[in-house]
C-alpha cells in the first residue's frame, strides 16, 4: 500500500470495547483529520452559500465536490486550470471526489437526483443517461444537453483535474427496485470498473491522492460479502459502502452495513456514502463507519431548517410562526458566533423576506452543529459515554 | 440643538481649498464615521447576502435599513421586540432609516421599486400606493395586500422602534415627471410634515437619534432654494438632499445639487439620498456631500458584476466567457481576503452554475472596493490629490 499511498495513512487510536467505534488519524497531503468524521457537500466547488474558510471556521475539517457536476461546468480541464479545487475555492484541508457514477445513474432512472433540485428546468422525466456498456455510461449535460461519457479511466482523470485527497473508482449505482439478477450482474461490471480505475490510478500515481474501492451488491447478503471480498483483495486506501444500502433505517444498519462492517479491511478507513443524519451518525459509528457525507446540514438550511442538539427530529423550522416575535437565540447551548448571535425571530424574518442570508446563517450553523456532534461523539467514544451522548442529541 | 442631539454631533476637521469637499467626524451614539462615507443599504434588516459583521470586515462603517420594508414585514413592533435593527442583525455600528416615503411614492407610481425586484410576484403595473392626504399616505402591503397607514408621526414611530442612529422626516416623493405646480405644493405638504415629523421626533427625544431634515422641490431652482431655506431654519441634526434630482448627471450635479448646498446649513452632515457610483462620490464629495447611500455594490453583486477600481465603467462583468479559464484573482489590486482569494474563472464559473456563494463574494467585494474608495478619497481630501484620485478610479 504504501507504494500507491505514501503521504496517506490511516492509524487507529482507539477503539471502543462495546461497538465496533474507533477513534482514528486519517492523514491526506493538505492534512490530518480525526475520526469519525463529517464530509460536507460542496457540490459544484462551493458549500452552496459559504466560503470554504466560514466552513473551516465552522469546525469542517474536510468537505468533497462532486466529480460529476464539475465535468459538465466548468469542466475538468478547466478546474485544473483554475487550480483544482483547491485552488478555486481557497480550502486548505483535505478533500474527496466522488466518481460520478452516483449522478449519472440517480438521473438514468429519469429522477432528479436531489441534489440539482431547484436548478434543473427540464423535464424531470427526461432521462440523462443515454447507454450504459461495458465501457462506461454516456450521459446528457443536464445544463445544455452536450454530450458527455464517463469511463473509469476517465473518471479517474478528471478526479485527478480535481486533485481531492481521496478519490472514487468509477462503480454503477443501480436503483434499489432492480433484481438480484441484474444487481449481481451489476455488482461484477462495478468490480471490472473499478480494476480499471485502479489500474488508471496506478498509472498516473504521483502520492497526492488515496482511492477507495466500494462495496456494492444491493441488498443481497452474499452480493455484499462478494464484493467485500473483492474490494478486500485490491490495495485501496479507504473503503466505500455504496449503492442502494435499502429504504429503511432498520435494512440500511441491521442488513446492509452490518453484512459489510465484518468484511471489510479493518486497517482501512470505511465512508458511508451518501447518509449523514444525527441518528446516522451514532448508528454508523457504532458499526465501525470513520466518515459520513450528505447534503442535508445545507440542504435544510435553505429551508428555513436549523440542526439541534436535543430537538425533536433533529431540527427546528424557523419558518413557523411561533418564532415570529422570539428574541432568544438562534441556538444558545451552541458556541458559534452565528448560532449567537441572531435569534430565532431575526431569522424568521430572513425566511418570510426571501433573504438570502437567512440561508447563509442557517448553513453555517448547521455545519457547526454537526462539527460539535462529530468533535462529542469522539470524546464520548473515549470516554464511553457514547449511549449518554445520543440520549443527549437524539428526541424523539 | 444640543438639546435634541446631546449624543451626536458632527464635527468639520478639514476643508478642501479647492472645492466644498471636507472631511468631518459624525458621531453618533453607536460609534464616529469619518466622512465621507457610504451608507450601504440592508434593505429589510440584512445586507442581502452577508452578516453584518463580514461588512464591517470589509470596511463598512455604517448602514441602512429601510423603514417601509420592516414595517410591511415583521413590523415595527416587532423588531423592536426583536432588540431593533442592531439587535436584529448583530450590527454595533451606526445605522441610518429612512422614513419610508420613498419606497411608497415610488411604487404609488405603478413602478417596481428595483429594492425589492424579483421578490414581487403581483403585477407590476398594480399601484400600491391607495392614497395621499394632508393626514399621510395610504399604501397595500406587496406581500399579501394588507393596508397601511404611514404618517410623519408613525413614519418616526416606527423609525424609533427600529432604533437607528441618524433617521428621517417623512416627505413625499413626488416622480419628475410632475409639473412645477404639483411640485411647489409637494414641497410645501413634505415641509408640513417634516414639522410634524420634528414635533413627534421632539415628543420622544431620547438622545438616541438624530433627525435628518429633507430638501424637496425637485428640479426648479426656486423650490429647491425655498426648501433649503425651510430645512436650515429647523432644528434638524442632518440635511438631506431628496425628491427627484434629475435625470441625468449633469443635471444632478450642475443644477440641483449645485443649487442646494450653497444655502444648506454649513454645520451639519449633509446626506445624498439613493445615489453612489464611484462617479456620484467624486462629484458628491466637491460639492460638499458627506454620506452616499447606493443599492447598488450589493445588487450589481446578484448579477455577476464587480466593482473595480480603474475598470472602464467602473465594473467587470464576470458572466462574460473571457472570464472562464482565468485564474487571476478577482481583483488583485485588493487588500481583501476574497478580492485575492477566489479567482475571476471561479466566479464565472460559480455565476454559470447558478451559486448563491458567487453572490456572496462580490457583494463582499463590492462593498470593500466602494469602503476602499471612500478611505482614499478622504486622504486625497487631505492630501489635495483628489483630481489625481480620480483619474485612477474612473476610467472610461
Amino acid at each position: 500500500m504504501s507504494d500507491l499511498y505514501p503521504n496517506h495513512s490511516f492509524d487507529i487510536e482507539f477503539k471502543d470495547p462495546k461497538s465496533r467505534a474507533r477513534i482514528a488519524k486519517l492523514k491526506t497531503p493538505h492534512g490530518t483529520i480525526e475520526t469519525p468524521n463529517y464530509i460536507f457537500c460542496g457540490t459544484k466547488a462551493a458549500l452552496r452559500c459559504m466560503t470554504s474558510k466560514q466552513a473551516a471556521e465552522a469546525g469542517a475539517d474536510i468537505h468533497l465536490v462532486n466529480t460529476y457536476h464539475l465535468v459538465v461546468q466548468p469542466g475538468a480541464d478547466i478546474v485544473e486550470k483554475l487550480g483544482g479545487a483547491h485552488g478555486m475555492t481557497g480550502w486548505t484541508g483535505p478533500m474527496m471526489t466522488d466518481s460520478g457514477g452516483f449522478q449519472i445513474f440517480a438521473f438514468g432512472e429519469g429522477t432528479v437526483a436531489d441534489e440539482i433540485k431547484g436548478r434543473r428546468k427540464q423535464n424531470p422525466k427526461e432521462k440523462l443517461l443515454l447507454d450504459i456498456t461495458e465501457e462506461g455510461a454516456v450521459f446528457k449535460s443536464y445544463i445544455d444537453g452536450s454530450k458527455f461519457i464517463l469511463t473509469p479511466e476517465s473518471s479517474i482523470d478528471a478526479q485527478r483535474k480535481i486533485g481531492a485527497d481521496l478519490i472514487y473508482c468509477l462503480d454503477e449505482c443501480p436503483p434499489y427496485h432492480l433484481d438480484r439478477d441484474y444487481m449481481a450482474k451489476s455488482m461484477e461490471m462495478s468490480h471490472r470498473w473499478e480494476m480499471r480505475s485502479l489500474e488508471e490510478f496506478k498509472r498516473g500515481a504521483d502520492g497526492s491522492q488515496g482511492l477507495y474501492g466500494i462495496v456494492q451488491g444491493g441488498v443481497y447478503e452474499d452480493l455484499r460479502k462478494a464484493s467485500c471480498d473483492f474490494v478486500s483483495s485490491q490495495p485501496f486506501f479507504g473503503t466505500a459502502i455504496g449503492g442502494s444500502l435499502g429504504v429503511t433505517v432498520d435494512q440500511i444498519y441491521d442488513e446492509v452495513v452490518s453484512w459489510c462492517m465484518p468484511n471489510v479491511p479493518e486497517d482501512r478507513p470505511v465512508h458511508l456514502l451518501g447518509i449523514g443524519s444525527m441518528r446516522d451518525v451514532f448508528k454508523g459509528v457504532r458499526m465501525g463507519i470513520d466518515t459520513f457525507d450528505c447534503v442535508t446540514p445545507t440542504r435544510i438550511a435553505r429551508h428555513g431548517w436549523a440542526l439541534k442538539k436535543g430537538e425533536p427530529n433533529e431540527r427546528m423550522n424557523l419558518r413557523n410562526g411561533r418564532f415570529r416575535d422570539d428574541p432568544t437565540p438562534l441556538d444558545e447551548t451552541q458556541d458559534h458566533y452565528y448560532s449567537q448571535t441572531f435569534s430565532k425571530g431575526y431569522l424568521h424574518h430572513l425566511i418570510k423576506s426571501h433573504e438570502p442570508l437567512a440561508t447563509h446563517i442557517l448553513s453555517v450553523h448547521n455545519i457547526a452543529t454537526m462539527t460539535r456532534l462529530m468533535r462529542e461523539v469522539r470524546a464520548s467514544i473515549k470516554d464511553g459515554t457514547l449511549d449518554q451522548l445520543e440520549k443527549e442529541w437524539l428526541v424523539d
